[in-house]
């Protein structure tokens, strides 16, 4: 019998990327990637309208591109017959979301709004809304709104609800026009299929969708009169699980992507969430980890437990029949590529060139040569905020310990070290509420660092495996995609045949773990105080530094 | 009737400096220096013999070079007659203390202790009598010695006492062969004169000299019973006035120097201390910084008070009749010296290079573009320790408020506020014991710097004179030595017809000023929590890094 495929596609922050993904195995035989013309826009739309601080949107365009540009390079390179293909699957950043009318036209292509700010796709990552957010936490907390535990206590800046009651504040004509208010995820599969779906996985995750509902009229009404009917009128409420079948390949997207019209798509996922099955992880108490300018914490239970500053728990979110569990790190990779940028000298660069090294290497080499604790240094890994467990974007990095023989490796030792204490902390604290993690999963592009991962291991207590996928996110949205397509009964059967995982790679070194219990006691009162009300110096000098 | 002349010289850590003063208006006419053959010795003795981890020593022979050398390449520069120079008078760095043998001659001279450490000057910045500081502290503390208070409540280990108990504890035979245990000051003078003095000065701030005696013979035995008789059997308990006169100049020391024999020698000095009548300060709430690589604070008072945190208060220490009170931040110049080094990206290099700028002056530039609290960093400025009013060397410094944002310029400019922080801290430390400061008068090479003049200026809320002196502690230095040759009546007539200073360079500016009392009382919250006992994650990170 022959080789049958999927593609998965994975639209990530500044390009999209698709694979071509044998079915018996996993293997990947074809990728492409196109980035995005637009980019991230944080500065100004594409007629030149200025966007205010915080601010970062996208095109959607950019988007459509991929299903022309990047699936029919991955095909082209893989040398499968269309007809091998048998599904499709794309997952995407979260929560990214647009405005569309009706049929699905995002206000952003319409000319009467194409200089409205508020018309455009709103990325992940823009920050405006956090006044919004705020309200959204105050009221909730108020009323006692049963939802608000199941994100750790807080909603974030970076959601759906937050990002459409920022249009409905401040330009109500745009929010008049919106008629559908959708994940780009969702969007995308409804321009290859026709057919308008909403996943579970965002809905729960991202849109406050628990427990059969979204957050009820009244509620909303009392953020502002004109979001009450926001839910009955923008959203969708009939969801669609995971691995789904969404619909088939129309004519014209066909044509985009050179398979055949017909084709199944499967129901969008997130990119962190749709990495487990990439890795074989479908069953609860293995935590995976995709480290990259940011780290998502993803994992599944068999039990519902509220767990203070994770951002959500779904049923189903992540794997059909068990709950999913995310929690985060808002900085991780940026945090060290801030460093490598803006404090290390030249000599250092001086040696990477000489020995032919990324500066990041050089800097893991110099550090590793040292024993945990001998550069005297903690750091709160806090530089680009706190997601978990404090939930906190105004929160700011500290480094204690300087002296004048600090160099910039310790620095960067430090720094590792503090990524690591952020995760050991989230691990507790779902222990503490009754999700067990006794193995880490890493994913993503610091999978590569080895150093970083001696130090998770090390600081975590826990072995490490790694996802062997070069592209994981595209990987899982071809794994869902053979779910949909019927070559695999379910998510579990198809994970297991198609994950790419490497067991037990790390484990913990049981005298560096000694001492790094020890530092993560300091780390973990330096998180308190910090963050936890004892002293507000972050909050106080993060409103300064905006008011000048 | 012709001008007279005195000469002035400077002992500082890297080298000497003579120079050639005028007595009739303090003008310099002619200047020499002689850097230290040996430098500083850290790592080993001239034989080889390795030190051990924050040792610091001296060549004795480098001092007498600087008479052999520099002073007489002043006299010829300043093309004075050495029959117009009165007098000549030293000042040092303290407490830099060596022993020797009766007759003056140094240890370390003598083949048979040349190759023992403890035989050799001891600089000040010998800190591995931090043990010995220790038990000083502890066992006065016990048994409530009287002096205590009057050192802010702590000896530090740069101190006389935790100097010669270390030589006790760690090499009794080098102790036996001591005969005298002298500080350098005195010992350069003894050189010069045939006589040994020890000055007032470091008497009452290096070597516990309070209410007419050293520690009593009780409590030294009780640290160590060898120790019992050091004060009658090692030191000079003839305390000679600062301006007073020491002696003579010998035969043999004209010869070095090039001026008459019998020209008068003034009792000698401290660095710090020597240079406020050199800008003019002889009178109460005048605060003088000596601000380079750390700073000392210096000023003199009517009344006796006990101050926390302070170095010392000494009975004319600095002027007769006045109380001399001494306070002091162990890091200034050298917290910007390592970050320039170890945390400065190249860019700015390049930049320096491009517009042929000091990297200093950069930073600086591009730092006094934002206001104050624009960059939302908060420093405490114990990278290298603290001297006052912790008076804590295992301290270390922290930052807080980092942001993807946050580039070189705002660390650079956050460190220079949170030295200036420290120095208001030690202003508020000595106003609240009763001890006024209504002035900052500037000497040392940081008052260069504007952008830094000016913080200090906002953040004080005082206005800042300037010491006009190149060589401020030389000319204070010359400026004694013409009160010792009968020029003038006394240091105040001298300092006054002598000293240089601009009056009210820096007027402290309203806004900033309301700005920085709030980012200070951010300071002191953090000062306290970490240096006060609430976290002491530095003592213990400091302990951990020596133990690697």
């Amino acid at each position: 019998m022959a080789d049958t495929y999927t593609i998965g596609v994975d639209f990530g922050t500044e390009s999209g990327r698709a694979v071509v993904v044998r079915t018996s195995d996993g293997a990947s035989v074809g990728e492409g990637v196109t980035p995005y013309a637009h980019g991230v826009m944080d500065q100004r739309l594409p007629d030149g309208t200025p966007l205010g601080k915080d601010w970062a949107l996208q095109h959607p365009q950019d988007y459509l591109d991929v299903f022309q540009q990047a699936v029919p390079a991955a095909l082209r390179e893989s040398g499968v017959n269309p007809d091998d293909v048998r599904g499709i699957a794309v997952d995407f950043t979260a929560c990214t979301v647009l405005p569309t009318r009706a049929n699905g036209t995002p206000l952003a292509l319409l000319p009467e709004y194409a200089g409205k700010p508020h018309a455009w796709v709103k990325l992940w990552k823009h920050h405006a809304a956090q006044p919004q957010a705020d309200r959204i936490n105050a009221l909730a907390e108020q009323r006692g709104e049963s939802w608000l535990p199941r994100y750790g206590g807080k909603i974030s800046s970076e959601w759906l609800f937050a990002k459409a009651l920022q249009i409905v504040d401040e330009d109500p004509d745009t929010y008049a026009a919106t008629e559908r208010f959708i994940e780009a995820a969702d969007w995308v599969v409804w321009r290859l299929t026709g057919v308008e779906t909403r996943n579970a996985c965002t809905a729960g995750y991202k849109a406050i969708y628990q427990d059969g509902h979204y957050p009820s009229p009244e509620y909303l009404g009392a953020l502002n009169p004109a979001f009450a009917d926001f839910v009955q009128t923008r959203l969708g409420t009939d969801l669609s699980p995971l691995g789904g079948l969404a619909g088939h390949l129309t004519e014209e997207a066909a044509g985009w992507t050179g398979l055949n019209a017909g084709t199944p798509v499967a129901v969008a996922n997130v990119d962190a969430h749709v990495t487990l099955p990439a890795a074989g992880v479908t069953e609860p108490g293995r935590l995976v980890a995709i480290m990259g300018t940011s780290t998502c914490h993803v994992m599944v239970d068999t039990n519902l437990r509220e767990v203070p500053g994770m951002c959500g728990v779904v049923p189903g979110g992540v794997v059909p029949g068990l709950y999913g569990y995310e929690a985060g790190q808002s900085g991780v990779g940026d945090i060290f590529a801030w460093f490598v940028k803006n404090a290390v000298p030249a000599e250092y660069y001086e040696q990477a060139e000489r020995e032919n090294l990324n500066i990041h290497a050089l800097l893991e080499r110099e550090a590793a040569k040292q024993a945990p604790g001998e550069h005297g240094l903690v750091a709160l890994d806090w530089i680009n905020g706190n997601r978990s467990v404090l939930v906190d974007a105004e929160l700011s990095g500290m480094i204690v310990g300087l002296t004048m023989g600090t160099r910039a490796p310790d620095i960067y030792r430090a720094l590792i070290e503090a990524t690591a204490y952020g995760t050991r902390l989230i691990i507790e604290t779902f222990e503490a509420s009754g999700v067990p993690v006794h193995e880490l999963v890493i994913a993503g592009g610091l999978k590569r660092n080895r150093l970083l991962m001696q130090i998770y291991a090390d600081v975590t207590g826990r072995p490490l495996s790694v996802l062997d996928a070069e592209q994981g996110p595209a990987l899982g949205s071809a794994i869902h995609a053979a779910v949909a397509a019927g070559i695999y009964p379910d998510i579990f059967a198809a994970a297991k045949a198609m994950g790419q995982v490497s067991r037990g790679v790390y484990a913990p070194n049981p005298d560096a773990q000694a001492v790094y219990t020890e530092l993560y006691e300091e780390y973990r009162e330096l998180h308190d105080y910090f963050g936890r009300g004892a002293n507000e110096v972050m909050h106080r000098l993060r409103a300064r530094r905006r008011a000048e």
